[in-house]
């Protein structure tokens, strides 16, 4: 992996931060965020902007360049991607660490006096917007907003925006229909006292209409905004999509309908023109609710009397909580998917030995299994398939120029996932092919039992997950190891495998309290750098706890686990487990037996139900 | 315990509210915060306005009177005793329940429009007023600063503002030198390029001049200012205190120094025109540095564009790492304060079944053998020495009117400790005269494991205490048991028993990261309304760990307890124990049986040591 020389383009932007075709005033400064515009976290082609000027192109990254300098700043899964990817003439500033400056203190540390620093108004989100400005603005400087992106400008061969078909969801998918979710949030939005509310987040916009898309790469979303009134609903949306019969048809487009269900199909393009005539439209009292996040562009849109924001959304928070049907449909993807990766593991241990099995190879076969399997509709995120140093890469993506042959001598670390109709998978497993040392199983067994202490944890309702967060890092702790990453994510049904408002973080403060049929993942880690990388990830649902006692009538939780595929018992020094850990891996051991025993029988996958057997035999205490 | 008729004093406040003597215009509402001008959690008899206004004496509350009503705010733990100390004038509003207006919508439902709300700009803290003000503004009210304190024109028998002499504190104590810590202070503020930094916390002036007072019951402290600048120093302070020689050579007032280390003393009154002046006199770029807790008044006398505003001072993060002078003298303080525990232990054991022993006499005679220790000056806190139910009383002092005796059924929990010149002591020990029930046992022995949990716990520099918090409650949240209050704060090195910026709790994100040297308490519990509480609690030191390995260079952290008082065993469940937890139990017990009985030998205090050696006889696993 070469870097990406960028001398000529950061010369390009350097003009056009200057160019009064493009700006006002000259800016000094230009941020390029790496979200869109609707703050998602992964983004069409048409939008890797961040991407496309220094040629770093993780999940996560902002790029200032100025005059002078050209900054990157990325977190601890990215450092040495972002080496790797980036040329002299990026510095990359490393969040996290002690010494690295926030954006704002470095802008102000190296711009001249009196600067303007620019960016796109609608891919900066408005909290971040007004951070940013008020730390500028205490030290003397300006943030602009440039409504012509300036990478777009230079961005000569930038793809089309995708603007792909829609999938239709039916009542035995999702549990609630689209109306009912409308009146959910109209008596909301009736309980805050505000009288419209805009969605825009993809993933938000699919969920209220039980719609799915393929315009962004392994997120089911479309690209869209919708404005719900207690009385309209007004969605914002490009091409023929709403041609398709099936679509007229499950949005009832050509039915009568009560006036305040009927939707009314606007341009994408026109959302900022409708807001503001919402927003110059609003008498004393009535108030607009969005995200905090949505962009400063929308959220300027509505005068500021008027506005509602909060962190999370109603639309969020009752994503999050999966009904019985998305239950059930997230347990039935979770078991093909573990069908398909009994079929990979099995493969791999006849293959690897050969020696003919790269990182890629070993992707596309997890991919090709997946497949085979009902209401497979794509990955979920870009399959993480490493070996031996490329492990230690956390957020590693195998290419040719870094691609690895698997060995019997190396660790082995598949993160991967796919989107089903019915559900999305997000697992990780760590494997040996031959003879693991004593160091790697130690590693591995304290990994294992920070995984355990989260998926066993009882807590009381109302916890908040970031409180978890140490659970898992205990017995790493315990021998000064570590990991720099968070433990846990909120996972969507059959939506993106990353999302709010829960997660279990060190890092974050403001989640919401975990909530019966709320989905994360559990994925403690360890990495050595140039050596291996070790990563134990299930899905894991929360379930209310019976315990002994009852404090303050407040009830407790726990977990179940969706994902069901064995973990490789010939990694574990069964001496470092306690009898309770033990007993939770035979009865985790026995359950996949069980479950993904019986699905691997009706599809007639032998020698992978046999591969299962083998891989879950207990462990005994030595 | 009857209330305070308090009709007379709210007519006289309603005056004084309107009279052009005190206001500019007449105010609709007054403020009566809890707090002195230094944001003080204990205050000064002449600083309890709020309690003279309305009888209500707890530690938080804020009162706020207008023409027609007059109403107090406080949280859970003081509903019954504000219903108790305040007549039919007074609505109660009880804070964190759902109903619960805040101060902000209340007034605004109350008000006529345009309404002139009233507060002491001395007392309220700028971070507040900003928040209030604004809520007011949005509603057509204004905040306004009435320079006299309202309360202060009717309170005719205000006593005194304390102004006792003050003790000097010489290196063998603080390690450092007063002048090593103001060489200290201005590099700070030259690294954050601020040319003044304005001292308005009472515990902050004492640590920054190594002198130490008694304005203030249970803190070491007096009432002052500080002002320094990069070549001065102002110290605001009244009486003769300044007169006493062994002050003024300890601050070398009479020395001929370098300038910049001349302390210019000044009336205490004066603090405001002088930063006044200050602020006055600045050139662009140059920046005062004030705690965002600083009060209005102070603050104000900054024009914006010159405050540097941040939760936690320098001082405060300097004065949480306590050195190695620091950290024996605790150790010091700790040992006497464990030898007085130990006399009064055997002491209750044996007089307790003679049921003469109530709260108040137990408490009492705690005190008496801290007393009898060397360097001894004053308890650091109101003594919790509660039986029975007043054991679930978490912030309980017993009074005559609940005064309960000790017995052979009941539950003893004794939250204590003392200002000793070389040390701050804070302890709880929770015990059982006669023969504790296996409910009983098993409650504490789940609280004993969260305090296992806590100080034996290992993690990285620059954990945050608050990533802890959860390791004291896994094995209450396990059968569905759960304590109400965080895990622990930080403890002054003789200053106040409570100090910031770092603590275990749950409810802060915002605390500084666990350093070693900082020092914290460790006091997990489990309270049961109507029946018995009980905690344990140990203050424990910040100290390197070693590990096995150690990832990224970072090193760890551990605690090593300072405090070293026996842990009653006939409370232990000793089968809830794992191997581990039972060896830090007889560990701890070794280490108590080493350290306090070589002092008790020493002291001749042979019937104590009988007791402690009694006390510290290892548990068995059975």
């Amino acid at each position: 992996m070469s870097p990406k020389i960028t001398t000529e383009l950061l010369k390009q932007l350097r003009q056009v931060m200057k160019s009064p075709k493009y700006v006002q005033e000259p800016v000094q400064a230009y941020i390029v965020p790496s979200g869109d515009a609707h703050q998602s976290e992964y983004i069409a082609p048409c939008d890797c902007r961040r991407a496309f000027i220094s040629g770093f192109d993780g999940s996560a990254g902002t790029a200032i360049v100025t005059e002078q300098h050209a900054a990157m700043w990325t977190d601890g899964r990215y450092f040495l991607q972002a080496a790797h990817q980036m040329d002299n003439n990026w510095t990359l500033m490393k969040m996290g660490l002690k010494d690295t400056p926030t954006q704002e203190d470095w802008l102000v540390s190296v711009l001249p006096e009196g600067s303007k620093v620019g960016v796109d108004p609608f891919i900066i989100p408005a909290d971040q917007w007004k951070r940013m400005s008020k730390a500028l603005r205490s030290a003397g400087h300006d943030l602009v907003p440039v409504k012509e992106n300036l990478i777009d400008t230079i961005w000569t061969d930038c793809p089309q925006r995708p603007c792909k078909p829609l999938i239709t969801l039916d009542l035995s998918y999702t549990g609630v229909s689209w109306r009912d979710k409308i009146v959910a949030l109209r008596s909301k939005m009736a309980e805050r006292k505000v009288l419209w509310f805009v969605v825009t987040a993809l993933d938000e916009v699919a969920w209220l209409f039980n719609l799915r898309g393929s315009d962004v790469e392994y997120n089911p979303v479309f690209f869209a905004y919708a404005v719900i009134g207690m009385n309209t609903i007004r969605l914002f949306i490009d091409g023929d999509r709403m041609l398709d019969p099936a679509v007229r048809e499950h949005l009832q487009l050509d039915s009568t309908l009560e006036p305040e269900f009927k939707i009314q199909v606007m341009p994408y393009g026109s959302i900022l023109s409708e807001l503001q005539a919402v927003g110059a439209g609003l008498s004393p009292k009535e108030k607009v609710w969005l995200s905090d996040k949505a962009s400063y562009a929308l959220t300027e849109a509505i005068p500021k009397a008027y506005r509602y924001l909060t962190p999370y959304t109603p639309i969020c928070i009752a994503k999050a909580v999966k009904n019985a049907s998305e239950t059930e449909g997230m347990r039935r993807a979770h078991i093909k998917d573990a069908v398909a990766l009994c079929e990979l593991f099995n493969w791999l241990e006849k293959e690897v030995p050969k020696g003919t099995v790269t990182e890629i190879v070993a992707a596309e076969k997890a991919e090709e299994f997946r497949s085979q399997q009902k209401d497979f509709v794509e990955l979920s995120f870009a399959t993480i398939s490493s070996t031996g140093p490329n492990g230690a890469i956390i957020h590693y993506k195998p290419v040719p120029e870094t691609n690895r042959t698997l060995s019997v001598n190396e660790i082995y670390l598949l993160d991967s996932g796919a989107q089903y109709k019915d559900g999305t998978t997000d697992v990780t497993r760590t494997m040996h092919f031959g003879m693991p040392s004593a160091y790697e199983k130690e590693c591995f067994t304290y990994v294992l039992k920070g995984h355990i202490a989260v998926s066993a944890a009882i807590f009381p309702n109302g916890t908040k997950g970031h409180l978890l967060d140490s659970f898992a890092r205990s017995a790493l702790w315990d021998c000064g190891l570590d990991y720099l990453h968070g433990t846990g994510h909120g996972v969507g049904s059959f939506l993106n495998v990353h999302e709010g408002p829960c997660g279990i973080s060190y890092k974050t403060f403001a989640d919401e309290p975990l909530e019966a049929g709320m989905i994360v993942s559990d994925e403690p880690g360890y990495y050595e750098d140039g050596s291996f990388g070790i990563r134990i990830e299930n899905v894991i649902l929360v379930i209310p706890a019976e315990t002994k006692y009852n404090f303050k009538n407040r009830g407790s939780l726990t977990f179940e686990p969706l994902t069901l595929v064995p973990i490789q018992t010939k990694m574990i020094d069964v001496n470092l487990l306690t009898q309770k850990e033990c007993n939770w891996v035979n009865d985790y051991h026995q359950k996949c037996r069980e479950v993904i025993g019986a699905e691997l029988e009706r599809q007639g996958r032998h020698e992978a139900l046999r591969w299962l057997i083998r891989a879950t035999e207990p462990l005994r205490v030595q």
